[in-house]
């Protein structure tokens, strides 16, 4: 899913943190995107504990045995960091863009042929218990189940009941949170909701990301290229590049719509790159999903600013480990 | 929702039944639908306790007073029933037709105007109570839901990791359950798929509902009235009979692909009236649904015919009490 919008949690750097506070107990978050893999160590307050964070780039030509090296690169980076040392490991938690199968821990990359299969759940466990010395209990989950139960934990749906909190960026997706749990489904893959069609009949990322609402607009005469020109150009006054924002934030408030009703949820986050298009972004989205419910209750339905940008996928990772125990 | 076609869990009638099972346990089972109420006690594996059920029509005029009066009626039949005494009544579980809130233990029925608002599950605990004579513990949740909780226990969906059981019948409903338990959404109304549009950009209810379907027929010229008459003209090869009947079930398939994408869900369980207007209904709507899934996973997920029939709704207000605690 892919965010550039980071919103870091305060970490303090006095000499006495780690007596003071209990950063010597943490998870091992990882997370695999489209593009890179990235792991760091979280604290249990949630927490990325700094110096323990690195990235390695993947790509649509990566092999199985690329993937290995680079989850051993970025594993063993925060697992011999000076921070891990004398500390508590309580487990690795993996978070994957889907498809993913969680009863056998292998991703299912549409758009990376060589590593469907990839059982990335053990290659993580290998490589963490190959790094730490001993046997590390591991937990695989998908990459927008991880950033719903991230803002369910520290982020901006603390208060909710049910919540679903999703990604618009090159990529749309979430995941469910139903009293403070993750609800994974039966393969792991709750909350695609990229690959709805909706109530506008069209399928929900192909209609409505960044990429799509880009191509769009250029169909209609305008003559940029990315999400960031759209946002510049619709701040500028050009009609087109709004008339694309509104079109996008119209489509995700239609397929909200029905997955408000469907599941019950009482409160949506919404963050990923596209969605800071224009600062009314979420607020058309909101609009848009009040008028297609057609159950008061769905209707109700709050509808809010993700609060932790581009550390939740990490943070979710941890809280596989840290808060689903 | 509704559903003409009971099938019956065997009872036996053996003399000695009361002293061989544990019988003496029971939840007191009360279901709401639009146009009755029905009670009953239910053992603790499961079966309607014969000589205890009854029911109440209820109806679009429908007051309080009425609503309290009925309640009361099929409650004490139920509580001072031969079967009842000497016995230990382990609850109350209310299934009610949507959308309810359970926060507040309420009704909003759509069409019964009068009963909007009306406090169900305070009512059900009091008469319960009242007849009982000492308070009874009392759960309340979307009709859907119980539906889907009694296929999980006893009917279709046993094997599920992650189930969704609907009624296709004047109405179109249903609920999930994850893990053996029901996801009863925020305020209890979690698998509302009939006010879903769906990816063919309708309202599933109001397109492929019985009624629905016999509306459209004769807008094609059939001259029937009800969805018997188009299930007996259909199998008499009447071919605007058929294309409702296909017509019903594609708009079903193509909203549990977004259900089951969005949730992902392994099992889905179709029962209701409807359901059964050509043999090969759930076939139709088993095709309609892989055609429309994106995902492999949603496209694996195992469609089949509820188990219950008519005693699901009360199995599952019963299941609130016997298998949720």
């Amino acid at each position: 899913m892919g965010d550039g919008n980071v919103f870091k949690i305060p970490w303090r750097r006095t000499a006495d943190v780690c007596l003071e506070d209990s950063v010597t107990r943490f998870a091992l978050a990882v997370d695999v995107g489209g593009t890179k893999i990235e792991a760091a160590l979280v604290s249990e307050q949630g927490a990325v504990i700094e110096g323990t964070r690195s990235r390695r780039a993947t790509g649509p030509t990566a092999t199985p045995d690329d993937m290995r090296a680079a989850i051993a690169a970025v594993v063993d980076h925060a697992l011999s960091s000076d921070a891990a040392r004398g500390g508590t490991l309580l487990g690795a938690g993996v978070g994957s863009a889907g498809p993913i199968d969680k009863t056998t821990g292998t991703i299912h990359p549409v758009n990376m042929v060589q590593l469907r299969g990839f059982p990335l759940e053990e290659s993580v466990r290998n490589a963490a218990s190959a790094s730490w010395g001993s046997d590390v209990h591991t937990v695989f989950a998908h990459d927008g189940g991880c950033l719903a139960l991230a803002e369910s934990w520290l982020g901006a749906t603390r208060d909710a009941r049910v919540s679903f909190s999703m990604v618009v960026s090159t990529g749309i997706g979430g995941g469910f949170v139903h009293d403070g749990r993750y609800a994974p489904g039966a393969s792991g893959n709750g909350g695609h909701i990229g690959q709805m069609r909706g109530g506008e009949g069209l399928r929900l990322e192909p209609t409505a990301s960044g990429p799509a609402s880009a191509a769009w607009a250029r169909t209609q005469g305008w003559t940029g290229e990315t999400g960031e020109d759209l946002a510049r150009d619709a701040a500028a006054g050009d009609p087109i590049a709004r008339a694309a924002i509104e079109r996008s934030a119209r489509a995700v408030g239609a397929a909200l719509a029905d997955a408000v009703t469907l599941v019950d949820v009482d409160m949506v986050a919404i963050g990923g790159g596209f969605s800071h298009v224009s600062e009314d972004y979420v607020d058309l989205v909101h609009a848009a999903l009040v008028e297609n419910a057609v159950l008061d209750y769905a209707a109700r339905v709050q509808v809010v600013r993700a609060g932790l940008g581009g550390d939740g996928p990490l943070i979710g990772a941890a809280a596989l480990i840290l808060r689903q125990g």
